[in-house]
């Protein structure tokens, strides 16, 4: 068992400029599977398209922004869960005033097949 | 990619009282690891202790509550992440007067080692 706040974790620079990560489970924690993050983009900021082997499950907490996948945009808010597939190419943009913050659960790059 | 605005989910009973799940990204949505759900649980309203072979990894989105496991009870509230390990013993309480809501990721039963 592990719980702590979100608030408490420390905010880490992922190398996208604007977009920062809390850890929140990890290895450290005592996963073995996947992990979940806090994933916290900057009002008007955007990820450049990238794809990886682990899929996405995503909770839009608070903000206003889309996903961009293919030549398709979807809109995301508050309460849109997202689900991007293995290699999928994507990106995020934060259209809002205010920050876009997700919880975003990933497999361990171990676990997944290659 | 499949996005969806949780409110717009079916509310499932999960067969305990007073606690229902919305199921947010499954094998349907094209998952293949592991999936995500939000877990509502009524006020004043508790699971009874259990346990499973996976693990949780859970974010509180709004409401007041605990997790007991083993002796040990943790209070939880909104921003609260919560690694619960495999085969741990566990329950949730909510003591609060308003729903507990919580995004809840869990591995597909057939990923999990026995």
């Amino acid at each position: 068992m592990y719980i702590k706040n979100y608030r408490e974790l420390p905010v880490e620079s992922t190398g996208v400029e604007g977009l920062t990560a809390r850890w929140a489970i990890n290895a450290s924690q005592g996963a073995t599977n996947f992990s979940m993050r806090l994933l916290e983009l900057e009002p008007l900021k955007a990820t450049p398209f990238h794809q990886h082997n682990s899929e996405h499950e995503i909770f839009v907490l608070v903000g206003k922004g889309e996903v961009e996948a293919g030549d398709k945009v979807y809109p995301i808010r508050e309460g849109s869960v997202i689900y991007i597939a293995p290699n999928e190419a994507h990106k995020f943009n934060n259209t809002g005033a205010s920050i876009l913050r997700m919880v975003d659960a990933v497999m361990f790059p171990a676990k997944v097949a290659k």
